[in-house]
């Protein structure tokens, strides 16, 4: 492992010790939602939307632990309540995920229609807390509005909305980069967006946020379908080519591998245009922008 | 028609018309979710949530309708986002309510599944709104937190979920309690809990708002229990002994008929008690409770 991957190792660690804090104990009449809600998050995955917006919120020069970490452990709820519904047998059917059981495969369908519903509602809840932190109520509004604009309709689920309907369809560029915006780019705006607002940063600094966020997302999504094509089916623990089973569009699909291996490294350095402008040591972040659109799986 | 029954009509509608303000427009790439989210919040239904947060609202003194307005628009579409849901094929299989196709029906389960979802986020999008009113913000976040809790694992899902795992089973009495509790309830007591917080209510009084809408919320369900084995079918819109059917156990099942309606008696009374001790008009918010629990459909 290099220093970044073992540094990298250790914050995932660090991130997900946050997160559990925040997990449900498992009792009471309603157990069994609280055990399908930490079976789902517990059963992994790269953390890196709370990790992003940890990063940020230092480099911003952000202190209060207190309020950012509610933050982060909600955005790793919306994004696993959202895994969860997708996996149900009326949208991609999936039985597996990371090697386990879906959570409606383990639970029940019902029971996977309602943990995700009550992941959604306790993202809420547990960013609520964010009010007990030193930093002051208007800030965690605004971190508020931009954590439920960008997760609904005209965020994630407006992006998930418009994959649903297009699957198996061949789409032009404009409606995949819809997607792509949404379903992808818009949580990990939100990372960028909601570490720098609880920090204080200026409404200029926001926006440049949101546009690293928006490019990181586009460049790691191409690169998911470069992967899809070309990757090798045991590093990315899915079937290679399981997108082009379901005759989806892609981005290779449309501009061919060679363009788009062109188009995430333009993406990623967009993405990472304006690291410098902000007053906090970037490396760390940098390394790993540029590692999440450099991935072989 | 009855004067109340006048003023309830009219004061119906004009909730209605605070939700519709909040809608979404039926436009862009995402169009079929708009369309199911506001197919399913116009199919109707009494309004009552929301319209008991503005009576509660007005009894303790609030006057400021910006804030209370996303709260009550909110708060109809949780309720409402937990009807798409529960019709769900993998949860109650329903193909009508109202008299009109599920939403499900209407635009696809993967749409059901998503507009749901949709609804719930944007339901916080809609509260967060609360924010640009002139009430202080820490009466916001309190309105939210109790928002969060009561829609959530802790309340309406949580109801969900023990109702759900014990369909078809003839259960005790505290756990049909805690079913309805949290079913039913828990969006009540939201109700008149998040009326009284962004008035300014002390915390004894909301403790005092909490205990109405519970009460409100059990005399309410074990009605409904009442009139699934009496009601007359053509009244209530859907087939009377239809909870009989799915084997579920009920009050009535329990305790019977006769001691069934001395409960509701007592629940409603005791949902009224401290109804004089608050200093505004409660003349209509009592005869709406009154009428909640008294109703032949």
């Amino acid at each position: 492992m290099s220093d970044f991957e073992n540094m990298l190792a250790q914050k995932v660690k660090s991130v997900e010790a946050v997160i559990e804090k925040y997990l449900p104990e498992e009792t009471g009449y309603q157990k069994t939602v609280f055990q399908a809600m930490n079976y789902s998050v517990k059963a992994g995955g790269k953390r890196i939307r709370p990790l992003l917006m940890q990063e940020v919120y230092h480099l911003c020069g952000g202190e209060d632990e207190e309020t950012v970490a509610p933050f982060m452990a909600a955005l790793e709820l919306i994004h696993t309540y959202s895994l969860v519904h997708d996996d149900l047998p009326a949208m991609d059917n999936d039985d597996y995920r990371r090697g386990k059981l879906t959570t409606h495969k383990k639970f029940g369908e019902d029971m996977g229609i309602l943990a995700g519903d009550a992941l959604l509602n306790y993202a809420y809840e547990t960013a609520f807390q964010a009010f007990d932190g030193d930093t002051p109520a208007e800030r965690v509004a605004e971190a508020l509005r931009v954590l439920g604009n960008k997760a609904g309709i005209y965020g994630m689920v407006g992006g998930q909305v418009v994959d649903v309907e297009n699957n198996g369809k061949f789409v032009e560029e404009d409606i995949l980069l819809f997607v792509y915006e949404k379903k992808t780019s818009a949580l990990l705006e939100t990372a960028f967006m909601v570490g720098g607002i609880l920090a204080g940063a200026t409404r200029e600094e926001v926006t440049k946020l949101e546009v690293m966020g928006r490019n990181l997302g586009i460049a790691f999504q191409i690169q998911d379908d470069i992967l899809d094509v070309v990757g090798d089916e045991e590093k990315i623990g899915k079937p290679v080519h399981s997108d082009e089973k379901n005759e989806k569009s892609t981005y290779v699909a449309i501009h061919g591998i060679r363009e788009s291996r062109q188009k995430v490294k333009e993406y990623t350095e967009e993405s990472m245009e304006y690291l410098d402008t902000f007053k906090g040591d970037s490396r760390f972040l940098r390394e790993l922008m540029l590692w999440l659109t450099k991935r072989d799986k």
